[in-house]
């Protein structure tokens, strides 16, 4: 197993930011600076062709460390943010902007699908990593409880296996903006914690009745389906249950 | 115009709870006992063969009510509660339960929508009496902010078309379980105020994809979806934004 690397440090309004490295996955971790013994740890996930520390990503980080005391942890998906590109990723990204050019819808959709499951096979195991070595850190350890805090798009796509995959999530928030494809329905059957599931419902792309099959197929009891106009970048959300991470995991 | 005459009145936990008639129309108010003054008033609708008074519904009043300060009303339906049922309607009812016996999906679907698109019709100017009633009381007048408060079913087969057909209406809670019909879809896409439309996922005789059209057609620049697994009857609501109400019309 790999050990949790702290490279730097900052502490700005009473949270503490630290970059670390798990291995080759380099990640940010939030969390208050006075204390953040056993607090609940929220693993989030930027979207396609963006990186653990957009200005979005950042702000919803600091948001759920002020808001609930909680502990949060994003990490560059394989191939963005500080991680090298690889041959084969870098002409996975110039087909599907190719086929998006060329107004080829069918072609962006496998392009996109091929590219997004690629991505989340290899980020599975890199989050389970980041998470045995997160549980290695005394103020974290085995029992912290942990939850998938969102978002859209890629961050969604590589959550809901990982959700299925690893037991030691106990409640996801997953959101809209990707074409769903065939394993993404088969992992969210297998998903029975509690699941908020944002939709915008105006996606430039993707097909609304796919969104809608994904979240008919989360096998989880207590699910909710949240719709607001516009598409993943155009939304405004309004009205979302904030109350949702801390209901499941406590704050 | 018919003006309001109160029959009997109680207070209990500091709510006060007027019985009405508007004309042949029977109704009840809810307020705080202390002072109403220009409060918000929201109008809330009972499900199909129901009444104004059921204990969901006389819950729902009192909680708006006490968190809000908001003055509550409901009326009986056409043919519910204490109103006299007519020859037509007991047909129209005979003819639906025969339907559902039966097992005739597409015979109970047009009853269904028969019979909710002839009250629809005749409880949207009774809505409206009551309204201008309520306006001409000195603690409510032309100014109180008024918003359609719920719920499912027969609730919103009536409150689309209210809403389409009365400006005085700023914002409006809306849910499925009813059989969607063309003329509620043509209320729907000239309704702009802010909607919040609150789905049960797994209704046992609506088909899914008609309750979704219909909150697609809504104009409301702001418009949220929310679902839940359950049917209309069984449906666990969880995680509903209550601001909805105050963030429109004040509280």
């Amino acid at each position: 197993m790999h050990k949790i690397d702290f490279l730097a440090r900052t502490t700005t309004d009473d949270i503490l930011e630290r970059d670390f490295r798990v291995g080759e996955i380099p990640g940010v971790l939030w969390s208050p600076a006075a204390s953040s013994d056993h607090a609940p740890v929220i693993l989030i996930g930027h979207g396609g062709g963006l990186h653990k520390k957009t200005p979005a990503q950042v702000a919803r980080a600091r948001d759920l460390v002020t808001r609930w005391g909680y502990t949060v942890v994003a990490i560059d998906a394989p191939g963005h943010g500080e991680r090298p590109i690889s041959a084969h990723d870098q002409a996975a990204r110039s087909e599907f902007r190719a086929a998006l050019e060329a107004g080829d819808h069918a072609r962006f959709e496998a392009a996109s699908v091929d590219y997004a499951r690629s991505l989340a096979d290899r980020a599975v195991p890199e989050w389970q990593a980041t998470i045995d070595a997160l549980q290695s850190l005394p103020e974290i350890g085995p029992d912290a409880p942990i939850g998938y805090g969102g978002g859209v798009s890629l961050g969604t796509a590589i959550g809901i296996p990982l959700t299925a995959a690893d037991t030691r999530i106990r409640a996801a928030i997953f959101g809209g903006g990707f074409f769903v494809y065939e394993s993404q329905l088969a992992a969210a059957r297998k998903i029975t914690v509690p699941v908020q599931f944002l939709l915008p419902w105006d996606d430039e792309h993707v097909d609304r009745q796919s969104a809608l099959a994904l979240f008919d197929a989360f096998a989880s009891p207590e699910k909710t389906l949240h719709a607001n106009p516009g598409d993943h970048r155009t939304v405004r959300w309004i009205g979302i249950d904030q109350e949702f991470l801390p209901r499941h995991l406590g704050a």
